[in-house]
């Protein structure tokens, strides 16, 4: 894989996806040949040809002489477990192309929100070499929030259309956005969300030491694309300058730890209350509505003999 | 509290949301008197039309002679900790009706999804007597599956206009909703999304025993709540005959008593953090960079001594 074969990596990826017992390994072994990529979080609510604009970007990368991986993270029903979008056919031009990596992911296990094995994608996609990686994802709640721990810099879509919808999440917007692209900009409404956006940026400054640039884009129409590449470089040197970017991925490293720690508990507690007499009895006992969940918890973590149980399954 | 006054209600909820030391304590003298309000989420996209629908639901079982509380979720800047909607002027006319209760929650803590105190909160309107509880979510994301846990019914709330967006979510809303309500049907595309929605039901049917209605409503005309109600009623009934109503408590149950023992470690696990030599020599090794997350999450899982002092923490 580090010598720049795609079939090792793609099966790499598939062991990471599956949180196999080898995960932990394979990371261990990146660690060294980590840091290199730029990773860039693509998000926005549906419709926004949030595709497109990551297909437009990855052409003109292409023409500079970089390469990239892109990550297309797409909802997956909770229930049903399957893709809701299974767009697969997406971005053909590139698939012949050498120099892009593309793989679709589902947010299987963390609706709402991207999956936690992103991490471990994206950290691939770096060892391997891409110079560039984009991570595109529906931004619904949890996601957006998700991406600004995973990328270095957030590029917000939204389009004229998405004026009303957007009301609500504004303020939400305005926290994880380093860029807004106002796509479809040929449509009706385009300035006047152009307008607010900015003026609502002056208002609440919320990035010490930049700016959040508002860029029109038609990406359908290859409009507007150099500006937005040359927004994503403009903030990355910002970033290196000031020393953020060591900082923000310092914070994302310390997330992805007690993340781990977290997960790797909570897998255990369902594995060992599925076999556990002592901790089913009291399952059974808030299942059935005798006694309140609160209560049962504090005792089952005051119950020395049931954590030991517990936190030596492994 | 339990003899009606709204006061001490309202002091329960606030200590409730603060999860103080003695919320635990208020679940435990609770719970003899759970079980008796039927609870109804009612979510969807922004804008459309949620609070009103509440709103007239609310005159409307008032009519009737049954009481209710709101419970009515914001969603929070995660950052910044504001309430982004704070629209604390809604549904005014029944502030001074003594059978409604209504408090507004925000999201906080739980970016994207419902406060995992809504639920306490849920319980003390049920145990002050409420026959119903509406609980009203921005449906975004997690909270569409976070409200599935806490109510006994899901109201999926569209508007003809949000036809493009939800193009996504389809397959999630089939899962969580119990009934659909097209408002502000009287607009352009209501017919086609009513018949939309209808067909896909036809084809994906999501609910043993109970086929999910379609009702086209105005509400801000008061027109086609009366069906709602109904509509919600017929599912109650439904739920009770088949026992299924017993069997999603004891879910939920079981749901709220894993999540709160996974909160507490949680907790425990940023305190022990912040104080443990060991625990941040790890720490500091993976934000520099010279560890790598899932190791050092495997080496302090596999550290007995540091374990215990972790759990020992209470």
């Amino acid at each position: 894989m580090l010598a720049g074969d795609e079939q090792p990596l793609a099966r790499l990826i598939t062991m990471v996806e599956r949180e196999g017992p080898e995960a932990p390994h394979i990371m261990r072994l990146l660690q060294p040949h980590l840091g290199r990529a730029y990773t860039i979080g693509v998000t926005g609510p549906p419709g926004g040809g949030k595709s497109t604009l990551v297909d437009r970007l990855t052409s003109l990368i292409r023409k500079e002489g970089s390469t990239v991986g892109i990550i297309a993270v797409d909802p997956t029903s909770p229930f049903t477990g399957g893709a809701v979008l299974g767009d697969r056919i997406r971005m053909q031009q590139h698939f012949l192309d050498g120099g892009v990596f593309i793989r679709s992911m589902a947010t299987r296990g963390s609706p709402g929100g991207l999956p936690p094995t992103a991490r471990g994608v994206i950290k691939l996609l770096d060892a391997f070499g891409k110079d560039y990686i984009l991570v595109e994802t529906v931004g619904v709640g949890q996601t957006e929030l998700d991406i600004m721990e995973m990328a270095d810099t957030v590029l917000v879509v939204l389009t004229p259309e998405a004026g009303d919808t957007i009301q609500t999440m504004k303020a939400g917007l305005l926290e994880i956005a380093d860029i807004f692209v106002v796509n479809k900009a040929d449509r009706e409404g385009a300035s006047y969300l152009l307008a607010e956006l900015t003026a609502m940026l002056q208002l609440h400054p919320s990035r010490p030491g930049w700016q959040p640039p508002v860029l029109a884009a038609q990406a359908v129409n290859n409009i507007g694309i150099e500006e937005v590449l040359q927004a994503v470089k403009d903030r990355r040197r910002a970033l290196e300058e000031t020393g953020h970017l060591w900082e923000r991925r310092k914070e994302q490293r310390r997330k992805e730890f007690l993340q781990a720690i977290e997960r790797r508990l909570a897998a255990r507690l369902k594995e060992t209350m599925e076999k556990d007499g002592e901790f089913l009895s009291y399952l059974e006992r808030v299942e059935k509505g005798k006694m309140d969940p609160y209560s049962a918890c504090q005792e089952v973590l005051a119950n020395g003999r049931l954590l030991q149980r517990w936190l030596e399954e492994d």
